[in-house]
């Protein structure tokens, strides 16, 4: 089974916190003995994907000649990344996934699987994603872009030898405090921090209101684990999705899909709205009805709902 | 009749181009001889607010002492605001306003008014506003407040004698652009761009699609137009906005409302949803049942949908 990540994931999906990894597995609860994605009888894979900072080759990693990659590190699709992948599944002797899986920009690789190398992929669940990033995302994705571009840090890309602290940390910061809003949901923000003071700020007094406090939390928690070049390639990688470029359209695309599917969306995303998820459900020949992951977080759904996921996963796989 | 701006409104809400303003007024149509605002029947004012920078009082101003404000300028409330505009008031001679608009920020200032000065409002129109700013409201306003103070131009806000070009212009870009895709809906940036490319440039040869270059458009006109500082001092101000602080809450302050008084909301706003407009209308004891403004526009359906509004206004002051 091929577990994929999605922007700022990694391959630590299951398991406690480790060395190098400050929390449990993204996907704990789902992956592991007797669970949905059952280690005791699947041999489950999660990669880092190509472009990224943890593990697999990305702007911060050095070329042949010694130096980091950095700005010159080249422009990806999702396509280069599941060619990558297809290598490492050669690689591992694995002819055919029982299942390949992921949400978000996991979801766009799982889909990119399932086109491009039908006869590998036996199931697909798709989750939270969309068949091409739409005009609001690469919006959302734009300013995300400037930010860290736009940052006297980035240095064109060339900052990773600049030394101790000095990379876009401000502008990758500014990116997730913007990515972070559209990942949850009006009422979840407005349930949960409504506009509640932090601690004995005064907000009317140069202090932050609680929601401020999360945002900061979420920006610095991000810059000190991610790296911004990294962002920044697979951020235009998720822009370059279009399932349907080069091969007659996105129906033409789906309708080369062999693998049993479902695809699920959550109720209370508007970063990848349920409409998405349903019209993929509509084209792709094999796949049942959409389902609909119910929860008020909004787009990370999909990795807190566990048990709705674990029951798509179940269903699909037995 | 006081027409209350917007946060990059200003006091040119009707007319043609002129010198000074290169677009005609921001509610054009709405105001004018025969109009819904008939200026052949009323005196209409539309002031700038205090803060901002196209005529009254902001951070780009000059003290007494022949220095701009800058950084000095102090926290406002959209209460200060409305404090200014009733002595305003007071200098016109005007006891009492036939009809208080206003739409977004220039709504609550609007509600501001009928709630402080209930005897001075006959008539209230809240357009696309809401009670109080909601986490979500300050979650955007504190990635623009962010975007623009990590500036390196800003300066603690004494960027304006720095020089040409040297005020924090990438920060009030960048802010821009976040703002000006929430005040549109995901639906119009669909239909309108989809994944098209600008003109020849291809993005996946470092190229922008359609949806970029509107964006781009956007962040160069205001940073033209507008001063940081300003828009920094405004987003907090509406950060501020809580009709009910110190007035026992919410319900006890709208109960002060005596207005005839309209609300509406725009059905694809998802920055000022509708159900915060619902909410307005169930509590103000003088409020007709909520309207609602048919647009695909998004936040901004209350500044386009002219027919619309001066439906709402016809019916509210005849």
């Amino acid at each position: 089974m091929l577990v994929l990540h999605a922007l700022t994931g990694d391959s630590h999906v299951a398991g406690p916190a480790e060395p190098g990894h400050p929390t449990p597995g993204w996907w704990d609860g789902l992956i592991g003995p007797g669970r949905a994605l059952d280690t005791g009888r699947w041999f489950v894979v999660a990669p880092n994907v190509l472009g990224g900072c943890q593990g697999s080759t990305g702007p911060a990693s050095c070329t042949p000649d010694g130096r980091r990659w950095g700005g010159r590190f080249p422009f990806l699709t999702q396509r280069d990344q599941v060619a990558a992948e297809a290598g490492l599944a050669d690689a591992l002797g694995i002819d055919r996934w029982a299942l390949v899986v992921g949400g978000s920009m996991g979801g766009m690789r799982a889909l990119e699987w399932a086109v491009s190398h039908p006869e590998r992929t036996r199931a697909l669940l798709l989750l939270a994603t969309v068949a091409a990033a739409s005009a609001e995302q690469i919006a959302w994705a734009n300013v995300q872009l400037h930010a860290i571009r736009g940052d006297p840090h980035w240095r064109g890309g060339d900052y990773h030898d600049a030394g101790p602290g000095l990379g876009p940390h401000a502008g990758l910061g500014l990116a997730r405090r913007l990515a972070h809003v559209t990942y949850r949901s009006e009422r979840e923000l407005q349930v949960r921090f409504g506009r509640a003071p932090q601690g004995a700020e005064d907000p009317l007094d140069g202090g932050r209101f609680q929601v401020e406090s999360y945002l900061d939390h979420h920006a610095a928690k991000l810059v000190r684990r991610f790296d911004a070049g990294s962002y920044v390639t697979l951020t235009e990688a998720m822009n370059s999705h279009d399932i349907g470029r080069g091969r007659g359209g996105t129906r033409a695309a789906l309708s080369r899909v062999t693998a049993r599917t479902l695809v699920a969306g959550v109720d209370s995303d508007r970063l990848y709205p349920p409409a998405q998820q349903a019209e993929l459900a509509a084209a792709i020949p094999t796949a049942d009805h959409v389902r609909v992951v119910e929860s008020p977080y909004g787009h990370d759904g999909f990795l807190l709902e566990v048990e709705q996921v674990a029951a798509l996963v179940r269903e699909l796989v037995g």
